[in-house]
């Protein structure tokens, strides 16, 4: 593995990713149904980042905690993740996922609904078997968030009068609360002090905000071989995504034009997604964009003070800041 | 209302009943998001029988619950319910659900998944406020072998080799499983002997299964202004249903080649839905699918025997005959 601060948290952790890793495997098997292991493993294993485990036996890590739980949880968070991934390729019929073919390409979209579900409810499972009710309050709250978001996001596609904030909830609820409770429930399960609690959460959120916002910015100004999945979706789909605001926040008429016919109307043509790359560039939302994403980098570093310090704490620092760097 | 031994325990639980209503009215209500209100309103509001929340009163009653969380639980299992529906709007493809156009049809597939995730995560959400593990474990269960069960469903379509014990585990999973732990919950949050809630879980199983076989009875038996909703969905799917195994078991060749071409290789033309209405009249399969749901009925009042002997009691057991007799 290259060098790296996720790598680096990810070397430090590495056995008890092992033990995340056989526990998904475990759980995601069905003896009655064997295309529901086909097809998790296929999503899980096609070299997805485990970045969401990571934070909560990170979080886990920090707060002292000894039990064995935080395997259980580290594998719910990635089971929640899969499961919107999977309900995500339904709605968004992108063509690819982490460089591989969708599941729904793969498998129909039947399928892919009923194995979200499947691994919605494992998670669950798993969380009732750790006994703790807050885990289990934090968790489905981040779910149900999660959803609602989502929902808010689709209503929001194609209007051009979205506002930051509405973006900003958008993000906070279908990307940063899973951030936030994945790195909670590491201090929830070690019955940790509340001020270690909300700094988790609170560090989780801002992480996951600038996690989102680099995507929305790949999404324009990465390459297809950097990212391992299709660039121009949030385009092609008529998101609005913070560059874009940024854009009509410049109030260009020509570009305005432009986004109104290609994403207000939603009339696309060869060469469009192009043309909206370049726009973005020169009127420098991009730059905005990344500005933006580096802002809740640091924030979420900040949040950092409150928990002790410690190797771990340093490397969630840097992570911080890898996640706004990243091409990928 | 007509009499029934189903009305006769609505009225029984009327006023409980209403505050399930306001209670699934407000946590399905989304500021932020009010197609979630919409969509699930039309759903929940659409006439829908309420018979599962019913289950969950009437055994919380039978036990001698005396708190306010049984409201909850019968909230969310309507909730697991509609969310099972709405994704199942996506699956099927059918073109009526309780006798209005699917939501499908009126909101898009995605919307449909992503209000089923909501509303799957407001279930959870109310379960860890009732604080009770043993209630969570119980649904979490039940939902894992919902979804488990409608894959293997759907990986029996189209198989004519397909066992009377393969249909059962399927009718167990997607429908019995859910009665199940609808009346099991109303045991365990009264903390009730542990005889009572396995025989509450019993009957809920037997009458699911009871319950689920009428419905596959009906999708060939039953009139399209009877059910209110299209009669012969199972047929144009393809689904392997007690019906059909019956008339495949009799080795009638010229039914056995209709099964093959229809089903098995899936090659349907106009007039072959009445065709195989016909065939499962005519060779008794359709009498066998019935009195097989007698056995399961009956199997179901016999579980009642080991619970108090009392009024709800009573109509429970001639609930069991009714979900036998009905028409839709």
């Amino acid at each position: 593995m290259n060098k790296s601060p996720f790598n680096d948290l990810y070397n430090e952790f590495e056995i008890e990713m092992h033990r995340v890793d056989s526990l998904i495997n475990q759980r995601m098997f069905s003896k009655q149904t064997p295309v529901i292991y086909d097809l998790t493993n296929h999503l899980i294993n096609a070299g997805g980042k485990r970045l969401r485990p990571l934070l909560t036996l990170a979080s886990a890590n920090m707060c002292g905690y000894k039990g064995h739980y935080h395997i259980h949880l580290a594998a719910v968070v990635e089971f929640i993740h899969t499961a919107t991934l999977l309900h995500d390729d339904v709605i968004d019929e992108s063509l690819q996922r982490r460089g591989k073919p969708t599941a729904n390409l793969l498998w129909d979209n039947k399928t892919s609904v009923l194995v979200g579900d499947y691994l919605f409810s494992r998670a669950f499972q798993l969380m009732v078997e750790t006994g703790s009710l807050k885990v289990l309050n934090s968790l489905s709250n981040a779910s149900a968030k999660i959803s609602e978001s989502e929902v808010m996001q689709m209503s929001l596609a194609r209007n051009l009068q979205a506002t930051p904030n509405q973006y900003l909830q958008v993000i906070r609820g279908k990307t940063a609360t899973l951030f936030a409770s994945a790195c909670e429930v590491g201090g929830l399960i070690t019955n940790a002090e509340i001020q270690y609690v909300n700094a988790l959460r609170q560090y989780g959120e801002a992480l996951g905000v600038s996690f989102q916002m680099v995507d929305d910015f790949l999404d324009y100004a990465g390459s297809k071989s950097d990212l391992g999945k299709n660039i121009g979706d949030d385009f092609r789909e008529k998101k609005i995504t913070l560059p874009i605001i940024k854009s009509l926040e410049s109030k260009n008429p020509v570009n305005s034009a432009f986004w109104k016919r290609t994403i207000g109307l939603g009339e696309q043509k060869e060469g469009d997604f192009e043309i909206a790359q370049n726009i973005l560039k020169s009127d420098g939302s991009l730059e905005k964009t990344r500005l933006e994403a580096l802002k809740w980098a640091t924030e979420a570093k900040s949040k950092l003070k409150s928990l002790p310090k410690c190797k771990i704490n340093s490397m969630l620092f840097d992570l911080a800041s890898f996640v706004v760097s990243r091409v990928c």
